[in-house]
């Protein structure tokens, strides 16, 4: 039997295992482990320095190194949240709803682990302990199929959390790592829908690409954000040049960072200049469509292309319209329907944009980097879905639950 | 460019109108498409008479015949479960939570349609009249894929629904019907991500498996039931059989109808016989294993293909186990995770039963066949799902909605 088979296999039993397990023995075994990875600290650093090597030798970019990087400060900080997590309300057994019906029928809505997660990450070994972790608090196993670049870091955290789970009389099989990177062994476990409840691809738009194009087995899609801030008319100008400025440049690798800037034709009149004035302040290039071009003359030609790009990068292109509707078309259009901003004193049109864009986050007088499963008071994150089904927007641990029907009846047969 | 490329463009821009209109709006039309389709009973039987004539020339069995039929009562049905369905609450825009941030930004989670419901199915033309108007009432525009043995029916049924549609002033285009019904083109439809929000197949476990395992667009899976009874050591002996005769023969060839039953060794020693003797005066084929047949000699062999086995007919396979985990174990073992049903007067097994018994619905002293949506006080029914994400079990209106979070805020930046 391959790895792969065998591991998921296990997984299964595991989850079943996992069902009659109590909140308290989860959040032991989540505090557990944050004991073990401090305690474990100089094993993992050194497993961690294997990996770093090899991808010197291979000459990888300072960035990827980063992401491969463990320090002590990053295992205290994986520690810490796992700490955190301990302390979140479980969701599992939650009854949500309960109704009687007029044949005397109890029926409730109860929350329940989804059953075996298969996560498929990239380099980063954080990505190991936190999608462990999370779905140890929502009682489900997880399969984890990291990048081969991490495969030593990730085999010594998983070894920890394995040794936490045995001590604290949980199955150890609902962590497991698939030592099998191979690109047979993925798409095998796309397809894998007997052992699996769910894929949650964890990287860049080609992994998360290939799993969507691929997978059988459901996926809880995580994906990009070309995300917009609609300047309206009536926009207060300090108010739009402060959140303009701060979705673009607070963090412009993150997929709520805000990409195009669309401007009410009459504000522009008054204000573009400032605010292309602010954004170069800050680094940013600035690229605009015909009209934009009018009013700041030195703009680079956007194009096509740019209106579809998630730049991740200090870029950010902008268009004018004559109305919110024109914006809320143009943003319907070209979104990723990830998060998107209207910056308006009318209560009318903030209604429009809410109702008629179609993306996961919308907000109104505040900046798209709020969408996170902090910032909205989760506690915890598993990504940010665009996707519509099961999940949209911010995932916290619920969106890592299912739910069951039961039913309690004192003999009722169907007539 | 080709008809499915084409209507599925035009499905989505009906998604974005369908997103303005209100509940009134989508009401009358409900009603409107009642009122035509009794109008025009002699023209969709006529067309309805073109497929029937067609599957006879073609000597298809009896039953598929019977899904095929229309007649004026069954028209007549189908209008009354759209003025039903327009008297249901509906569930766009309901706001399912809302909170305060500590930064000031007011967060509120909101029920919206899903977009574009691609829908697959086989012989059955009421689920032309069934999808498309569950899909309007949920503001959803649908695409939807027959089998073209129904073709001239659908036909008929779509052109009154559109024409309906144009009169109360609703995009014709959220109902269309593809008459391209070839493999190749399916196939494209399974993987029009970019068009299609959701795939919903109807049918049978061939076809679902098909959609399952071929499309990269999420899909709705609404599956088969290898459902159990558990009669436990201290069930009521009389209720134990009304349940089970009930839940095996009421109706044998639905999801929902039992298809094993698993008896307590103590029970089985008083009870079994009479049971036995029941189910046969209901013209069930019994088979049983060893155990079983020490207590009811003629029972046909039950083997592990049996256990497996989604009868959907009058036969029902009995296996004698030692306590509730025994049976918990062979449910979770060999259940498509449907109903499950355990008639017991012990709470405590009945808790048991609940938690770890892996499937949608679960029963303490009820048939299985209340899993449904009307049943289970839903109004309306768009299948059962047997899957765990996004929607679990009998499947009301809020399975065909997605959400999405609107912010308010007030000028709040991202620290």
């Amino acid at each position: 039997m391959s790895e792969l088979i065998s591991k998921a296999k296990k997984a299964k039993a595991a989850a079943g295992q996992l069902i009659g397990k109590t909140t308290k023995q989860k959040n032991e075994a989540l505090k557990t482990i944050a004991a073990q990875l401090i305690e474990e600290i100089p094993y993992i650093l050194q497993e961690n320095k294997k990996d770093l090597d090899q991808a010197r030798e291979k000459g990888v970019s300072e960035t990827l190194i980063d992401r491969l990087m463990l320090n002590e400060q990053r295992i205290r900080d994986m520690a810490l949240a796992l700490k955190q997590l301990a302390l979140l309300n479980d969701p599992i057994g939650e009854v949500l709803e309960s109704w009687e019906r007029p044949n005397g029928l109890k029926i409730e809505k109860v929350r329940v682990p989804i059953g075996v997660v298969g996560m498929i990450y990239e380099a980063r070994p954080n990505v190991t302990v936190d999608a462990s972790s999370l779905c140890l608090k929502t009682g489900n196993a997880v399969l984890l199929r990291g990048s081969s670049s991490a495969l030593n870091s990730n085999r010594a955290l998983v070894s920890v959390i394995r040794r936490a789970l045995e001590q604290t009389k949980l199955p150890q099989d609902a962590v497991q790592l698939l030592e099998d990177v191979s690109r047979d062994t993925a798409s095998q476990m796309f397809k894998l829908n007997q052992y699996l409840d769910v894929l949650i691809p964890r990287g860049g738009k080609n992994l998360i690409q290939t799993v969507v194009q691929n997978a059988s087995v459901p996926v809880l899609e995580t994906g990009a954000g070309n995300c917009h801030v609609f300047i309206d008319e009536t926009a207060n100008p300090q108010m739009a040049i402060d959140i303009t400025v701060n979705a673009k440049t607070q963090r412009p690798s993150v997929c709520n960072a805000a990409e195009k800037v669309i401007v009410h034709e009459s504000w522009a009149k008054k204000h573009l200049a400032a605010l292309a004035r602010n954004l170069r302040n800050s680094n940013v290039e600035l690229r605009g469509d015909e009209k934009a071009r009018e009013i700041v003359t030195d703009l680079i030609d956007a194009n096509e292309e740019d209106w579809e790009t998630e730049y991740l990068d200090k870029i950010m292109a902008i268009k004018i319209v004559a109305n919110v509707q024109e914006a809320i078309d143009h943003i319907n259009t070209y979104s990723t329907k990830h998060s998107e901003a209207i910056i308006t004193e009318s209560a009318e049109n903030t209604k429009l944009f809410f109702q008629l864009v179609d993306s996961a986050a919308l907000y109104h007088n505040a900046s798209t980097r709020f969408t996170d499963g902090f910032e909205f008071g989760f506690g915890a994150e598993i990504g940010i879905s665009t996707q519509k089904l099961h999940a949209r927007g911010p995932m916290g641990l619920p969106a890592l639950t299912s739910t069951k029907y039961t039913v309690h009846g004192n003999g009722q047969i169907k007539k």
